[in-house]
């Protein structure tokens, strides 16, 4: 079984317009062939790529690993972090879940309370959910007037860059179900108990109010989709074939890093152990 | 005793140049028949106006004032923070001493440990040394390649603009001693027993290079002063007038926020508390 290269079918391109209507969230183009159960080594192999690029990376110690990933509700954020990172080594990634901001960091700007949580050298960071809400959140919710918003799309291309030109490897991961799938996950919820927790009345509202939030999230990929930190829009109705795009995505992208395990800084030879 | 006004005086206007030699450090041009002794019921008077408007400030919570104070070694950084804002509440008030980058904090963007110490709503921040040192001390030691610093001027001016936007009124402040006077001050600490800590032989290096911080700093100044985050140069050989200078300019910004105590959400008539 293979899978092709999510990074060609589904980047958007700095520039490039996006209609999420003529993307089809069920697709599994690139593994037409695939199905949870006959994917299950390729997956394995995809993550074992990572693993090892994940220790070169830490003891490289020169390189930074942000992945940022947004979708409604249900979209699966969770479930596609904890399948496709779980097997890198803890030390080496930190999983940010931002919330609904408290009031101390509504008493900042949106950025504040980001910016700490950036990946060091060697580090990958993963956010679930991230800036991106403070755009699209305080649009559809009218939080704030049309000004804030629309300035933070350069705030966040403008941050982003920074981090970029600093040393960090951005990639962005939008998870696209459709508003069908999304009714069959929130109503597995309700049905089980296991998931209740997961339910909120509030998901609700924001369901409401769908097409606003399609429409907040074609504006906001189209103009933050660069070079430097590029959107990707995955195919997520099926959870086996959105953890395989994000794997094979996310492996690429460390092994074009390039990265070795450094040579160390003394001669080898000249050193005596005593007894 | 009165002082003219130093935002007018000592502002370097968004796209002028500078040219510290230029302007006497030791001007006393706003308060030509001051000195120390005699103004110093004016100062008190300042620090009132300061306290005064700190309480509204923290008060109507609406507001943020970052204060970013730079200067070559001994300018008098930490005796001015110690004059201006020492009456000031210290609930509503936080210093941050930026010291040479520790090994995390280099192994993020040069922001990375700026961003969490901006101020929140009601809050004052001032920064004694500051993100300005990424540039200036790459720079002048050569610490990254040139592109480096180069780039940087652009990443302060967009994350001090973002800031602004998100409703941070910030000031920075270049405290302009002559290299006579940093000799005399130097001289001071060796002779001081209890000034001794405040000496380390580096300063003398960095004097080696006074020239290139000099220029450095013209460069710096002219490149990231900007309506929303403008530079001053006080004149800071006499300490008593530099306190003046940055009193009366602290006072006059935090007064043109025209801030106000709130007014209660509820019925005040209408509240009774039981015995």
């Amino acid at each position: 079984m293979k899978i092709g290269d999510p990074r060609k079918a589904y980047l958007i391109p700095e520039g490039s317009k996006l209609k999420l209507s003529d993307r089809d969230p069920s697709s599994i183009a690139l593994c037409p062939k695939g199905s949870k159960s006959t994917t299950q080594e390729l997956f394995d192999g995809l993550r074992d790529r990572i693993q090892a690029q994940q220790k070169v990376l830490f003891a490289e110690g020169k390189q930074r690993v942000l992945v940022i990933i947004q979708a409604m509700d249900t979209g699966g954020k969770d479930g596609c972090v904890k399948s496709v990172f779980s097997r890198v080594d803890p030390q080496g990634i930190r999983v940010m879940s931002f919330k609904k901001p408290t009031e101390d960091e509504m008493a900042h700007d949106f950025l504040w309370r980001i910016h700490p949580h950036v990946p060091a050298n060697g580090e990958i960071a993963v956010f679930n959910r991230s800036h991106y809400e403070d755009i699209i959140a305080v649009r559809v919710k009218k939080i704030f007037e049309d000004a804030v918003w629309k300035r933070r799309y350069r705030h966040v291309i403008e941050f982003e860059q920074m981090l970029a030109e600093e040393g960090t490897t951005i990639i962005k991961l939008f998870l696209h179900i459709s508003k069908g799938e999304q009714k069959r996950r929130l109503e597995a919820r309700l049905v089980n108990p296991m998931k209740h927790w997961k339910f909120h009345p509030d998901d609700l509202t924001d369901r409401g109010q769908w097409d606003e939030f399609q429409h907040a999230y074609e504006d906001l990929i189209e103009r933050t989709s660069t070079k430097h930190a590029p959107w990707y829009v995955i195919p997520a109705n099926k959870k086996w074939y959105r953890n395989l795009c994000v794997a094979r995505l996310f492996a690429d992208t460390l092994e074009d890093l390039d990265m070795k395990y450094p040579e160390p800084g003394w001669d080898v030879g000249s050193i005596e152990i005593d007894d």
